[in-house]
């Protein structure tokens, strides 16, 4: 197991309705070591491509997605959910629905922070039915930018969006991926990678 | 003039409204070496303080949050808007109205991230009125923890949110207070500290 699986093994809690919580350490209370090291393993594992912008949706990628961006050494932009009226008209935008929350949002980014020369590495906390993934990867190639690589923490590998991603040909790391969990007995089976 | 206000003056955009957009470095794409920067600089403002937790509310006050826990070594809470199906019963609430978005949110933190025994450090990218600090205070204070200080990056001072939390007693330090701007001649006029 690596860091993050351990951790899960330790602090992640298991709740009826496929839900694995791990508010204590990744996207509630945030330990900032982890979340360092969660950048430093994206570096490492994307090495071999060029990134020049770290791109993420709020609230709980931003973290993830700032550890990654110090690890480039770029630029971090978070995909904003809804209008604000500090927000330029000149967006790109997708709209993405909500495992979670169980509703539907526009997300936007503005058109000054992703452009043709940009090859970006998406990044995100969990990965469930890619919902939130694929609008982030639409706006990236909206903007003519290329997705370089999409890196994320946690992702439940008995929903569709990460083999539906992978299926489209990105190159997409997961550092944890639960292939399995049960809520009565408490236990949480990975994917070996 | 300090780090943060030389770069409000280079990129900083002030629009009609009394709206200072900072979006290209600071609240949707992030400069991550300023953020970093302001996290050590709250790290010196408080170091006479024990702080054993920094918090904030989602979305744009994350990555400073992120960047002042890790300056001093603790973990970082952010309080979310709205109720997820993720999260607990047991929750720290207060209702929060949005200069910038111009509604009300509940916002909620797990009763298991905020403790008597904490010192906290609150932390947020903009002070205007003062409501999202007054909720975020409200939910410390709810809990039995100590406010040990508030560390702001950018307080409108013609807004009265700065001056009742200082009034209130509270040991509050905003790295540049602005205290006019003119979208006409483009002009920013910060309060000298």
């Amino acid at each position: 197991m690596n860091f993050l699986e351990e951790r899960i093994m330790k602090d992640g809690i298991v709740k009826e309705g496929n839900v694995l919580k791990v508010d204590s350490f990744l996207n509630h209370q945030m330990d900032v070591a982890l979340i360092d090291e969660i950048g430093a393993e994206f570096a490492r594992r994307f090495a071999g491509e060029k990134i020049t912008k770290v791109l993420t949706i709020e609230a709980s990628g931003i973290a993830i997605a700032y550890a990654a961006a110090r690890a480039f050494g770029v630029p971090m932009v978070f995909a904003k959910k809804a209008k604000s009226i500090n927000i330029d008209g000149d967006m790109y935008s997708a709209e993405v629905e909500s495992f979670t929350h169980k509703n539907k949002n526009m997300v936007i980014v503005s058109k000054k922070f992703l452009s043709a020369e940009d090859s970006v590495l998406i990044v995100d906390d969990f990965l469930a039915n890619g919902c939130a993934l694929q609008g982030l990867i639409s706006i990236t190639e909206a903007s003519g930018a290329t997705v370089a690589g999409i890196g994320i923490a946690i992702e439940k590998g008995f929903q569709y969006g990460g083999r539906s991603i992978r299926n489209l040909g990105y190159h997409l790391e997961s550092l944890a991926i639960v292939e399995s969990m049960d809520p009565e007995t408490k236990t949480i089976v990975f994917r070996a990678q």
